[in-house]
């Protein structure tokens, strides 16, 4: 069968709510097991995560070259390779947060944004997806990292980062994606609309990203 | 800094396991909660998924398409396109659980393998990662989904994926990975190596795949 023939029709997939469950609720992790109804009637369970999504920033230097950083994954137990990313603090719109992380983790700031595309990174057993954002003219700065937060930075060349991909020494898959979306930006196949940066938390001038900001004052979720 | 400067060491970035300890188990979910040592000699938890691992299979039709598939994915609460996949069944080796996993949600069997990487899909909270094979050389047969298994299963070009990508249509992290190794493939840029498919199970001749498989009778895991 041909892509275009599967049609938009998914009812036959489809899987319904029958008995929503908390199965564990950790500082980080929100666990859920609900029953689920079956496209055939019968009934099965679904394990998995909660998660308030997060954003990914691909970061531009003037050369070509990109941000990049190295921190410790506890659950694969090694320094990992990968673009910097966060969570997404309670209502926070994704660009704050990716203007946030990038500065957080790296001191940078950026003049432009554009938002490149969107992953689910673990279909199977979370919620989450991932928002891809490009970033350009970059400024330095002192970064300030959250306490208990250790990363290295550095710059790197989008030949080096797929040459690490291929050697297998990139792994992360946020990042892959990253290099997937730089190599049809690069050849001109995915272009990308460019936007002034948001104005800083506090300026009172009101942009698009604002605007999005709920009345409340943002949770600090914890970070894995 | 530099990629090749920031060096091997990663004993500043290090975290080490205090107390593990499992905070729930289901069915499918194995869920940790660490106390863990950070680098400045403080401490804290991580809480994360412990996974059995993945495949999954970028198989090539003689015209060059793709088989992918279209299933339900209850976490993300609509029908996701992707490329099939599957966990790793205790003690199984990679490659048979490509084949395996290819042939029950399509029906098809390969001639040919090759391992093209390896992605890790959540370094966050979990432990999981996805190897990544080309199969080519496909015979159509009758596939033997699971219980509770509904899976369509279509035919697609790089391009109409690629165009599915950039649109927000295809999201799955593990299937855009596939993407950036065919790209990369097709142009020259990240070879493969092929190998005959290893024998079928049953048959008295042995693989380099055989000779990992476990004396113990396979268990056979839920699936998410």
């Amino acid at each position: 069968m041909r892509l275009q023939d599967l049609g938009s029709d998914t009812g036959h997939l489809r899987e319904t709510t029958l008995e929503p469950a908390q199965a564990w609720r950790g500082g980080f992790l929100d666990v859920r097991r609900d029953r689920v109804g079956l496209p055939d009637g019968s009934s099965s369970h679904r394990e998995y995560i909660v998660h308030p999504g997060a954003v990914m920033v691909v970061a531009l230097l003037e050369d070509g070259r990109l941000v990049v950083e190295r921190q410790w994954r506890y659950p694969i137990g090694k320094a990992m390779l990968e673009f910097p990313a966060g969570k997404i603090e309670s209502g926070e719109p994704p660009l704050r947060c990716a203007v946030r992380e990038l500065f957080e983790e790296t001191g940078y700031r950026a003049a432009e944004w554009a938002r490149a595309g969107f992953t689910h990174n673990a279909i199977a057993y979370s919620t989450e997806g991932i928002e891809v954002w490009f970033a350009r003219g970059l400024t330095a700065g002192e970064r300030r990292l959250d306490a208990g937060e250790f990363v290295d930075v550095a710059e790197a060349s989008l030949e080096e980062l797929e040459s690490a991909a291929q050697r297998g020494e990139l792994t992360d898959a946020k990042s892959l994606v990253g290099l997937l979306w730089l190599r049809h930006w690069r050849e001109g196949r995915w272009p990308l609309e460019w936007a002034a940066a948001p104005a800083r938390e506090g300026a009172s001038q009101s942009t698009m990203a604002d605007s999005f900001t709920p009345p409340e004052p943002a949770l600090r979720i914890m970070r894995p």
